[in-house]
Protein backbone atom coordinates (compact mmCIF):
# COMPACT_ATOMS: atom_id res chain seq x y z
CA UNK A 1 0.00 0.00 0.00
CA UNK A 2 1.16 3.55 -0.87
CA UNK A 3 1.61 6.04 1.71
CA UNK A 4 1.59 9.88 2.68
CA UNK A 5 4.50 10.22 1.18
CA UNK A 6 2.76 9.26 -2.46
CA UNK A 7 -0.08 11.92 -1.81
CA UNK A 8 2.08 14.47 -1.40
CA UNK A 9 3.34 14.51 -4.94
CA UNK A 10 1.56 16.55 -7.40
CA UNK A 11 -0.17 14.11 -9.11
CA UNK A 12 -1.42 11.07 -7.86
CA UNK A 13 -0.14 7.42 -9.76
CA UNK A 14 -3.31 5.96 -11.23
CA UNK A 15 -3.13 3.25 -8.54
CA UNK A 16 -3.32 5.23 -5.40
CA UNK A 17 -5.90 7.27 -6.98
CA UNK A 18 -7.96 3.74 -7.72
CA UNK A 19 -7.20 2.65 -4.32
CA UNK A 20 -8.79 6.31 -2.95
CA UNK A 21 -11.64 5.80 -5.01
CA UNK A 22 -12.19 2.43 -3.78
CA UNK A 23 -11.81 3.73 0.60
CA UNK A 24 -14.37 6.50 -0.73
CA UNK A 25 -17.09 4.18 -2.50
CA UNK A 26 -16.76 1.66 0.64
CA UNK A 27 -17.07 4.85 3.06
CA UNK A 28 -20.26 5.68 1.12
CA UNK A 29 -21.21 2.00 1.34
CA UNK A 30 -20.64 2.07 4.59
CA UNK A 31 -22.33 5.44 6.09
CA UNK A 32 -24.04 7.20 3.11
CA UNK A 33 -22.90 10.60 1.09
CA UNK A 34 -24.62 13.19 4.25
CA UNK A 35 -22.65 11.19 6.95
CA UNK A 36 -18.80 10.67 4.36
CA UNK A 37 -16.55 13.15 5.86
CA UNK A 38 -13.06 14.50 4.08
CA UNK A 39 -12.06 13.38 8.02
CA UNK A 40 -12.92 10.18 7.13
CA UNK A 41 -11.45 10.25 4.04
CA UNK A 42 -8.01 11.29 5.33
CA UNK A 43 -7.70 8.75 8.17
CA UNK A 44 -9.16 5.59 5.72
CA UNK A 45 -6.44 6.56 2.84
CA UNK A 46 -3.80 7.79 5.33
CA UNK A 47 -3.70 11.24 3.42
CA UNK A 48 -3.72 14.54 4.05
CA UNK A 49 -7.19 16.70 3.81
CA UNK A 50 -4.59 19.14 2.11
CA UNK A 51 -4.06 17.07 -0.81
CA UNK A 52 -7.52 15.61 -0.83
CA UNK A 53 -8.94 19.05 -1.26
CA UNK A 54 -6.14 20.15 -3.76
CA UNK A 55 -6.77 16.66 -5.88
CA UNK A 56 -10.65 17.28 -5.97
CA UNK A 57 -12.07 20.60 -4.51
CA UNK A 58 -14.25 18.77 -2.20
CA UNK A 59 -16.54 16.10 -1.06
CA UNK A 60 -19.10 16.61 -4.24
CA UNK A 61 -16.28 15.65 -7.08
CA UNK A 62 -14.63 13.29 -4.96
CA UNK A 63 -17.86 11.36 -4.92
CA UNK A 64 -18.84 11.89 -8.21
CA UNK A 65 -15.40 10.68 -10.10
CA UNK A 66 -14.75 7.58 -7.12
CA UNK A 67 -18.22 6.59 -8.85
CA UNK A 68 -17.12 6.89 -12.50
CA UNK A 69 -14.04 4.55 -11.65
CA UNK A 70 -17.02 1.97 -11.01
CA UNK A 71 -17.33 1.61 -14.51
CA UNK A 72 -14.69 -0.76 -16.06
CA UNK A 73 -13.40 1.40 -19.04
CA UNK A 74 -14.74 3.71 -21.25
CA UNK A 75 -17.78 3.21 -23.13
CA UNK A 76 -15.82 5.29 -26.88
CA UNK A 77 -13.18 1.64 -26.40
CA UNK A 78 -16.29 -0.35 -27.03
CA UNK A 79 -16.07 0.00 -30.91
CA UNK A 80 -17.57 -3.56 -31.84
CA UNK A 81 -18.06 -2.83 -35.39
CA UNK A 82 -21.80 -2.67 -34.88
CA UNK A 83 -24.43 -0.48 -32.68
CA UNK A 84 -25.71 -3.87 -31.03
CA UNK A 85 -22.13 -4.75 -30.23
CA UNK A 86 -21.76 -1.80 -28.43
CA UNK A 87 -24.38 -1.69 -26.33
CA UNK A 88 -24.35 -5.04 -24.95
CA UNK A 89 -20.42 -4.42 -24.10
CA UNK A 90 -21.86 -1.74 -22.52
CA UNK A 91 -24.80 -3.62 -20.60
CA UNK A 92 -22.48 -6.23 -19.81
CA UNK A 93 -19.64 -4.38 -18.27
CA UNK A 94 -20.58 -4.97 -15.07
CA UNK A 95 -22.26 -8.69 -14.01
CA UNK A 96 -25.30 -8.91 -11.92
CA UNK A 97 -23.67 -8.95 -8.81
CA UNK A 98 -21.98 -5.77 -9.39
CA UNK A 99 -25.05 -3.78 -10.97
CA UNK A 100 -27.00 -4.75 -7.96
CA UNK A 101 -24.90 -3.74 -5.71
CA UNK A 102 -24.14 0.04 -8.04
CA UNK A 103 -27.99 0.00 -8.40
CA UNK A 104 -27.79 0.23 -4.26
CA UNK A 105 -24.93 2.98 -4.31
CA UNK A 106 -26.61 5.11 -7.13
CA UNK A 107 -30.19 4.95 -5.56
CA UNK A 108 -28.36 6.17 -1.92
CA UNK A 109 -26.62 8.85 -4.07
CA UNK A 110 -29.94 10.01 -5.82
CA UNK A 111 -31.91 10.51 -2.64
CA UNK A 112 -28.38 12.80 -1.56
CA UNK A 113 -28.70 15.02 -4.43
CA UNK A 114 -31.71 15.74 -3.51
CA UNK A 115 -30.24 17.88 -0.46
CA UNK A 116 -27.17 18.66 -2.17
CA UNK A 117 -26.70 20.68 -5.19
CA UNK A 118 -23.05 20.09 -5.68
CA UNK A 119 -23.58 16.86 -5.47
CA UNK A 120 -26.12 17.25 -8.24
CA UNK A 121 -24.18 19.14 -10.34
CA UNK A 122 -20.78 17.07 -9.40
CA UNK A 123 -22.70 14.02 -11.32
CA UNK A 124 -23.68 15.95 -13.92
CA UNK A 125 -19.94 17.75 -14.66
CA UNK A 126 -17.88 14.51 -14.42
CA UNK A 127 -20.38 11.71 -15.02
CA UNK A 128 -23.31 12.58 -16.57
CA UNK A 129 -21.71 14.67 -19.34
CA UNK A 130 -18.57 12.48 -20.19
CA UNK A 131 -20.97 9.68 -20.63
CA UNK A 132 -23.08 12.07 -22.68
CA UNK A 133 -20.46 12.25 -25.03
CA UNK A 134 -19.50 9.00 -24.96
CA UNK A 135 -22.59 7.59 -26.18
CA UNK A 136 -22.51 10.77 -28.93
CA UNK A 137 -19.48 9.11 -30.43
CA UNK A 138 -20.90 5.09 -30.64
CA UNK A 139 -24.06 6.91 -32.17
CA UNK A 140 -21.81 8.90 -34.42
CA UNK A 141 -20.16 5.68 -35.66
CA UNK A 142 -23.30 3.61 -35.97
CA UNK A 143 -24.39 6.74 -38.21
CA UNK A 144 -21.14 6.86 -40.31
CA UNK A 145 -21.72 2.91 -40.60
CA UNK A 146 -25.43 3.44 -42.14
CA UNK A 147 -26.81 1.54 -39.25
CA UNK A 148 -29.04 4.61 -37.91
CA UNK A 149 -29.97 7.92 -39.98
CA UNK A 150 -28.47 11.16 -38.79
CA UNK A 151 -32.35 12.51 -38.76
CA UNK A 152 -33.33 9.88 -36.52
CA UNK A 153 -34.78 11.43 -33.28
CA UNK A 154 -34.25 8.26 -31.38
CA UNK A 155 -30.41 9.09 -31.17
CA UNK A 156 -31.50 12.42 -28.76
CA UNK A 157 -33.17 9.99 -26.49
CA UNK A 158 -30.53 7.14 -25.99
CA UNK A 159 -29.51 7.74 -22.36
CA UNK A 160 -33.01 9.15 -21.38
CA UNK A 161 -34.03 5.15 -22.97
CA UNK A 162 -30.91 3.45 -21.05
CA UNK A 163 -30.74 5.48 -17.74
CA UNK A 164 -34.53 5.14 -18.03
CA UNK A 165 -34.74 1.33 -17.52
CA UNK A 166 -31.98 1.30 -15.17
CA UNK A 167 -33.98 3.24 -12.56
CA UNK A 168 -37.31 2.13 -13.62
CA UNK A 169 -36.91 -1.84 -13.46
CA UNK A 170 -36.80 -2.14 -9.52
CA UNK A 171 -39.67 0.28 -9.07
CA UNK A 172 -41.89 -1.45 -11.92
CA UNK A 173 -40.93 -5.16 -11.38
CA UNK A 174 -39.35 -5.00 -7.99
CA UNK A 175 -36.31 -7.40 -9.56
CA UNK A 176 -32.81 -5.74 -10.08
CA UNK A 177 -31.25 -4.82 -13.64
CA UNK A 178 -29.92 -7.55 -14.90
CA UNK A 179 -27.94 -8.04 -17.90
CA UNK A 180 -30.18 -10.10 -19.19
CA UNK A 181 -32.99 -7.40 -18.61
CA UNK A 182 -30.99 -4.80 -20.05
CA UNK A 183 -29.66 -6.70 -23.25
CA UNK A 184 -33.76 -7.62 -23.56
CA UNK A 185 -34.72 -3.75 -23.14
CA UNK A 186 -31.62 -2.68 -25.97
CA UNK A 187 -33.30 -5.23 -27.92
CA UNK A 188 -37.00 -4.47 -27.40
CA UNK A 189 -36.49 -0.83 -27.11
CA UNK A 190 -33.43 1.25 -28.01
CA UNK A 191 -32.37 -0.37 -31.00
CA UNK A 192 -36.14 -0.70 -32.50
CA UNK A 193 -36.27 3.10 -31.96
CA UNK A 194 -33.15 4.10 -33.70
CA UNK A 195 -34.11 1.41 -36.68
CA UNK A 196 -31.52 -1.06 -36.15
CA UNK A 197 -32.85 -4.31 -36.94
CA UNK A 198 -32.43 -6.86 -33.68
CA UNK A 199 -31.27 -9.75 -35.89
CA UNK B 1 -67.28 22.70 3.54
CA UNK B 2 -68.33 19.39 4.64
CA UNK B 3 -68.14 18.42 8.32
CA UNK B 4 -67.02 16.36 10.61
CA UNK B 5 -70.64 14.75 10.12
CA UNK B 6 -69.82 13.85 6.53
CA UNK B 7 -66.34 11.56 7.53
CA UNK B 8 -68.27 9.97 10.16
CA UNK B 9 -70.22 8.44 7.16
CA UNK B 10 -69.16 4.78 7.13
CA UNK B 11 -68.84 5.93 3.23
CA UNK B 12 -67.47 9.49 1.94
CA UNK B 13 -68.87 11.41 -0.86
CA UNK B 14 -66.54 11.73 -3.84
CA UNK B 15 -66.67 15.63 -3.09
CA UNK B 16 -65.65 15.23 0.75
CA UNK B 17 -62.70 12.03 -0.96
CA UNK B 18 -61.34 14.69 -3.24
CA UNK B 19 -61.23 17.46 -0.29
CA UNK B 20 -59.12 15.20 1.69
CA UNK B 21 -56.87 13.98 -0.87
CA UNK B 22 -56.27 17.81 -1.42
CA UNK B 23 -55.34 18.57 1.96
CA UNK B 24 -53.10 15.67 1.79
CA UNK B 25 -51.19 17.06 -1.04
CA UNK B 26 -51.10 20.57 0.70
CA UNK B 27 -49.51 19.07 3.49
CA UNK B 28 -47.13 16.63 1.77
CA UNK B 29 -45.83 19.97 -0.27
CA UNK B 30 -45.45 21.80 2.85
CA UNK B 31 -43.94 19.40 5.00
CA UNK B 32 -42.71 16.44 3.09
CA UNK B 33 -43.47 12.43 3.48
CA UNK B 34 -41.94 11.82 6.44
CA UNK B 35 -43.02 14.91 8.71
CA UNK B 36 -46.65 14.34 7.57
CA UNK B 37 -48.69 13.11 10.34
CA UNK B 38 -52.26 11.76 10.73
CA UNK B 39 -52.90 14.59 13.39
CA UNK B 40 -52.47 16.83 10.61
CA UNK B 41 -54.59 15.47 7.98
CA UNK B 42 -57.01 15.19 10.94
CA UNK B 43 -56.80 18.92 12.25
CA UNK B 44 -56.50 20.32 8.59
CA UNK B 45 -59.82 18.60 7.20
CA UNK B 46 -61.37 18.27 10.60
CA UNK B 47 -61.85 14.75 10.78
CA UNK B 48 -61.01 12.36 12.91
CA UNK B 49 -58.25 10.32 13.15
CA UNK B 50 -60.19 6.66 13.96
CA UNK B 51 -62.05 7.97 10.26
CA UNK B 52 -58.50 8.70 8.72
CA UNK B 53 -57.57 4.91 9.23
CA UNK B 54 -60.98 3.23 9.21
CA UNK B 55 -60.76 4.56 5.17
CA UNK B 56 -57.44 4.12 4.85
CA UNK B 57 -55.88 2.13 7.11
CA UNK B 58 -52.35 4.10 7.67
CA UNK B 59 -50.69 7.42 5.94
CA UNK B 60 -49.18 4.80 3.29
CA UNK B 61 -52.41 4.19 1.78
CA UNK B 62 -53.94 7.55 1.85
CA UNK B 63 -50.95 9.18 0.26
CA UNK B 64 -50.86 7.02 -2.50
CA UNK B 65 -54.54 7.48 -2.74
CA UNK B 66 -53.91 11.33 -2.69
CA UNK B 67 -51.39 11.25 -5.26
CA UNK B 68 -53.63 8.73 -7.73
CA UNK B 69 -56.30 11.75 -7.39
CA UNK B 70 -53.72 14.21 -9.22
CA UNK B 71 -54.28 12.63 -12.18
CA UNK B 72 -57.50 13.77 -13.66
CA UNK B 73 -59.57 10.78 -15.64
CA UNK B 74 -58.56 6.91 -16.02
CA UNK B 75 -56.01 6.01 -18.60
CA UNK B 76 -58.83 3.52 -20.27
CA UNK B 77 -61.40 6.52 -20.47
CA UNK B 78 -58.54 7.79 -23.49
CA UNK B 79 -60.03 5.77 -26.34
CA UNK B 80 -59.41 7.65 -29.41
CA UNK B 81 -59.13 4.81 -31.26
CA UNK B 82 -55.25 5.30 -31.95
CA UNK B 83 -52.66 4.32 -30.04
CA UNK B 84 -50.78 7.74 -30.89
CA UNK B 85 -54.00 9.01 -29.74
CA UNK B 86 -54.64 7.60 -26.79
CA UNK B 87 -50.43 8.10 -25.45
CA UNK B 88 -50.64 12.04 -26.41
CA UNK B 89 -53.93 12.23 -24.45
CA UNK B 90 -51.96 10.62 -21.67
CA UNK B 91 -49.19 12.99 -21.62
CA UNK B 92 -51.33 15.88 -22.34
CA UNK B 93 -53.43 15.18 -19.42
CA UNK B 94 -51.51 17.32 -17.09
CA UNK B 95 -50.77 20.90 -18.24
CA UNK B 96 -46.85 21.93 -17.73
CA UNK B 97 -47.22 23.57 -14.83
CA UNK B 98 -48.81 21.01 -13.21
CA UNK B 99 -46.31 18.27 -14.58
CA UNK B 100 -43.66 20.27 -12.66
CA UNK B 101 -45.51 20.85 -9.43
CA UNK B 102 -46.28 17.16 -9.59
CA UNK B 103 -43.23 16.10 -10.64
CA UNK B 104 -41.48 17.82 -7.51
CA UNK B 105 -43.84 16.23 -5.52
CA UNK B 106 -43.09 12.76 -6.74
CA UNK B 107 -39.29 13.62 -6.35
CA UNK B 108 -39.74 14.16 -2.74
CA UNK B 109 -41.56 10.83 -2.57
CA UNK B 110 -39.30 8.86 -4.07
CA UNK B 111 -37.01 10.27 -1.44
CA UNK B 112 -39.33 9.09 1.43
CA UNK B 113 -39.78 5.75 -0.34
CA UNK B 114 -36.49 4.88 0.40
CA UNK B 115 -36.77 4.68 3.87
CA UNK B 116 -40.42 3.60 4.05
CA UNK B 117 -41.46 0.55 2.75
CA UNK B 118 -44.72 0.64 3.61
CA UNK B 119 -44.85 3.85 1.00
CA UNK B 120 -43.00 1.87 -1.43
CA UNK B 121 -45.51 -1.45 -0.94
CA UNK B 122 -48.87 1.46 -1.10
CA UNK B 123 -47.24 3.33 -4.34
CA UNK B 124 -47.29 -1.03 -6.10
CA UNK B 125 -50.59 -1.33 -4.64
CA UNK B 126 -52.71 1.58 -5.80
CA UNK B 127 -50.45 3.10 -8.38
CA UNK B 128 -48.08 1.09 -10.08
CA UNK B 129 -50.19 -2.12 -10.32
CA UNK B 130 -53.64 -0.03 -11.97
CA UNK B 131 -51.54 2.06 -13.81
CA UNK B 132 -49.56 -1.04 -15.38
CA UNK B 133 -53.55 -2.42 -16.28
CA UNK B 134 -54.02 0.67 -17.77
CA UNK B 135 -51.36 0.46 -20.09
CA UNK B 136 -51.94 -2.79 -20.36
CA UNK B 137 -55.81 -2.92 -21.62
CA UNK B 138 -54.29 0.45 -23.73
CA UNK B 139 -51.89 -1.97 -25.42
CA UNK B 140 -54.66 -4.25 -25.89
CA UNK B 141 -56.96 -2.28 -27.88
CA UNK B 142 -54.13 -1.41 -30.32
CA UNK B 143 -53.22 -5.25 -30.45
CA UNK B 144 -56.49 -5.66 -31.48
CA UNK B 145 -57.16 -3.04 -34.12
CA UNK B 146 -53.89 -4.32 -35.83
CA UNK B 147 -51.67 -1.38 -34.84
CA UNK B 148 -49.44 -3.25 -32.81
CA UNK B 149 -48.30 -7.14 -33.06
CA UNK B 150 -49.18 -9.03 -30.23
CA UNK B 151 -45.68 -10.46 -30.03
CA UNK B 152 -44.09 -7.22 -29.71
CA UNK B 153 -41.23 -7.34 -27.27
CA UNK B 154 -41.50 -3.67 -26.38
CA UNK B 155 -45.50 -4.07 -25.02
CA UNK B 156 -43.99 -5.59 -21.74
CA UNK B 157 -41.80 -2.11 -21.58
CA UNK B 158 -43.92 0.78 -22.33
CA UNK B 159 -44.58 1.73 -19.16
CA UNK B 160 -40.60 1.31 -18.33
CA UNK B 161 -40.22 3.70 -21.96
CA UNK B 162 -42.82 6.44 -20.08
CA UNK B 163 -42.01 6.39 -16.44
CA UNK B 164 -38.22 6.57 -17.41
CA UNK B 165 -38.59 9.34 -19.89
CA UNK B 166 -40.12 11.54 -17.06
CA UNK B 167 -37.74 10.38 -14.69
CA UNK B 168 -34.14 11.46 -16.82
CA UNK B 169 -35.19 14.20 -18.37
CA UNK B 170 -34.69 16.79 -15.44
CA UNK B 171 -31.43 14.68 -14.68
CA UNK B 172 -29.84 14.66 -18.29
CA UNK B 173 -31.28 17.65 -19.21
CA UNK B 174 -32.00 19.99 -16.60
CA UNK B 175 -35.20 20.42 -17.69
CA UNK B 176 -38.51 19.55 -16.75
CA UNK B 177 -40.92 16.88 -18.55
CA UNK B 178 -43.13 19.36 -20.30
CA UNK B 179 -45.35 18.50 -22.69
CA UNK B 180 -43.51 19.02 -25.79
CA UNK B 181 -41.13 16.37 -24.59
CA UNK B 182 -43.25 13.81 -23.47
CA UNK B 183 -44.83 13.79 -27.12
CA UNK B 184 -41.55 14.17 -28.99
CA UNK B 185 -40.56 11.00 -26.79
CA UNK B 186 -43.36 9.21 -27.76
CA UNK B 187 -42.83 9.67 -30.98
CA UNK B 188 -39.33 9.40 -31.35
CA UNK B 189 -39.22 6.04 -28.95
CA UNK B 190 -42.49 4.60 -27.97
CA UNK B 191 -44.29 4.33 -31.23
CA UNK B 192 -41.39 3.31 -33.28
CA UNK B 193 -40.32 0.82 -30.66
CA UNK B 194 -44.13 -0.45 -30.73
CA UNK B 195 -43.24 -0.67 -34.42
CA UNK B 196 -45.70 1.82 -34.97
CA UNK B 197 -45.94 4.47 -37.95
CA UNK B 198 -45.82 7.77 -36.43
CA UNK B 199 -46.73 9.91 -39.74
Amino acid sequence: MTEVATARRSRLTPEREAELYGAVLDLLREVGYDALTMDAVATRTRSSKATLYRQWGGKAELVAKAIRCLKPGSLADFDTGSLRGDFIALVTREDDGQIEQNAALMRGLAMAMHGNPDLLRAFREFLIEPELEEFHRVLARAVDRGEVRPDNPAIGYVVHMMLGAFVTRTLIDELPPTQDFLISYVDAVILPALGVPTT
